[in-house]
């Protein structure tokens, strides 16, 4: 494990103890150890990344070592948005039936968790707030990092609104599906908190004004949309490649920024009548006859209508469509942040761009 | 309808009609449509006593007639509240499997909503500090608003919490419930955003420093305590008399504060296994003999169970013992509030009073 990482963690342990032992509630033995258990079963058990690159943002801003105590901000800061993140997923399990997350099964599957883990999902969200205010309150960007938190929470839930009701069971329309609606709820419901966020959180701690970069917003959501997409591509490619191994092999291959919300639903997305790229995408480009046969085979729970509608990916050669889609992509976000009048932000930006089109290196 | 209504009602429309063209958020039709319809079967159904309650507080501390603007600004902050509200119902009917709400289906059981509800929770509560950045941002008092706003959310979902965990099935014993813990469960589950977060709101808009006000907290969250053993226990009594009357007369005896939430559990609390009142202070109070029958009929799903509870209850006379309760809490909350420096706070705090010991004027 990076020095780096066990820091972090550290850090981890140090917030879980103020928030069992925070004043503002009078805990109960019992309920003292749900939160416990609820918090180390939920937050620290993915990959960390969007955590992670508070810290290293903040330290490429600033442009030399971090002191001990701005390593632990950012660390915290980094803590709030894996809060934020295991909140969502809480949730949204509830809200999917999932089975498992992260290997392991959803909390709301736990005994005697059931719906409780609604209102866990709840304590998550309400803990941010704790955080923030008792390690930020008295900085200066105290009130822009709460603003900061409820305008990319409310951003969230509103992707996730989206994304629901365009999945109603019962109103199944492809025509709906357009490249459109699917860059928006991309954008909002996973953009703007693992690429955004972690960006933002690291440009308050260096002293600047976020009304100021919007066109790093732009480019950091940009780059959100496309890791969603190659995610959710690279998803379909792993299930065939793995669809006889163990599933650790899927998280090898997606191990550059990992997803494992992605890949707890790998190879679901036809039978859930998702707005994925893929369909949007072949959805476009199908003659009369293929839009016919996607009508027909989208969204059934059938293995034979996934695999037409497969067949008609394969066609539409949407490997190759994605494959231009993406170093179009690359080339766009690279002249854009080259563009860009501070080196410290290019940095930043160029360390995310790095991590996410491999290939490209 | 009263003047202040129909003002903080035409303010409901301004703030829905905001959120619907809020530019954090690129709506789709479909989505505006939706949180339309979300907000009007969730949001304004209610009594709203509790979002009236800032406007009359603020007025009291202010000593004067309001302005328009100043009008305007006590009801934004009194819908903050009834967004509050309606999100902890919206995801408590959920969690609690209710069927019915303020004479309407829950939420989740309107067709094709279902467990996009949880979702609808979510975005209710992050309608609330959009509204306070809109109409707030830039006025002295602002990240004091957000930071109540944290607060009393964090300690309401905690409230929540201890009454879910006792409450687990399979763990069932009595032995657990006490005066304490059901006190606990009251005060955060219900007293600070009902009792003290109108006030506060009211306290930060006359300028005052929550901090300097921590009497005027505790008063109100004894006064929101007492309230909630009140509405238990008439709630049981209403049961008695309306068994053949229709659900509206409920309604007409608890018409002080109006409870619909409590309203809309009436008389289930020995079939939910519900620490209440009744049951902590029944347990105190029984011999060994009923304190097995008790063990025996508590929380068991059959009339015959709960017949004999109501035995136990009326044989050691809680109605009496209740009013015992009632009338020493108010000689202790009168004392208190006559000991206050500010006449003008007293005010606020005597006008709570009169609304919930109606017997006592």
């Amino acid at each position: 494990m990076s020095d780096l990482k066990s820091k972090f963690l550290e850090v981890y342990n140090v917030l879980k103890s103020e928030l069992l032992h925070d004043p503002a509630f009078d805990f109960t033995d019992n309920s003292r150890q749900w939160v416990d258990r609820m918090l180390d079963y939920n937050v620290p058990g993915g990959k960390l990344n969007r955590g992670l690159s508070v810290i290293d943002s903040y330290e490429l801003l600033k442009g030399e070592e971090l002191t001990d105590e701005e390593v632990f901000l950012a660390c915290a800061l980094g803590w709030c948005i894996e809060w934020l993140q295991a909140y969502f997923l809480v949730l949204d399990d509830i809200m999917d039936n999932s089975h498992t997350r992260r290997g392991q099964p959803c909390w709301f599957r736990v005994p005697k968790v059931g719906l409780i883990a609604a209102n866990d999902g709840i304590v998550l969200r309400n803990h941010i707030p704790r955080i923030l205010k008792k390690h930020f309150k008295g900085k200066p960007y105290y009130v822009e990092l709460l603003d900061l938190f409820n305008e990319v929470e409310f951003q969230t839930a509103c992707g996730q609104m989206i994304d629901l009701i365009t999945t109603i069971e019962g109103e199944k329309d492809l025509a709906k599906y357009s490249i459109p609606l699917h860059h928006r709820i991309v954008q909002y419901k996973t953009a703007y908190y693992s690429f955004y966020l972690p960006v933002a959180c690291a440009l308050l701690m260096a002293g600047e004004d976020l009304e100021k970069h919007t066109d790093v917003k732009n480019i950091l959501v940009e780059m959100g949309t496309y890791f969603q997409v190659q995610a959710s591509f690279t998803a379909r490619i792993v299930v065939v490649i793995c669809h006889q191994k163990s599933l650790e092999s899927e998280d090898d291959y997606l191990d550059c920024f990992g997803h494992p919300d992605v890949i707890g639903k790998i190879g679901t997305d036809i039978e859930d009548y998702k707005c994925s790229w893929l369909v949007v995408k072949a959805m476009e480009l199908a003659n009369e006859e293929q839009k016919k046969s996607l009508y027909e085979n989208y969204g059934k729970d059938d293995p034979a209508c996934a695999a037409k509608v497969k067949e008609i990916y394969n066609t539409l050669n949407l490997q190759g469509v994605f494959e231009e889609y993406e170093s179009k992509s690359y080339e766009k976000l690279i002249n854009t942040i080259e563009a860009h009048p501070s080196k410290a932000v290019q940095a930043v930006l160029k360390s995310f761009l790095g991590k996410i089109y491999k290939r490209q290196k």
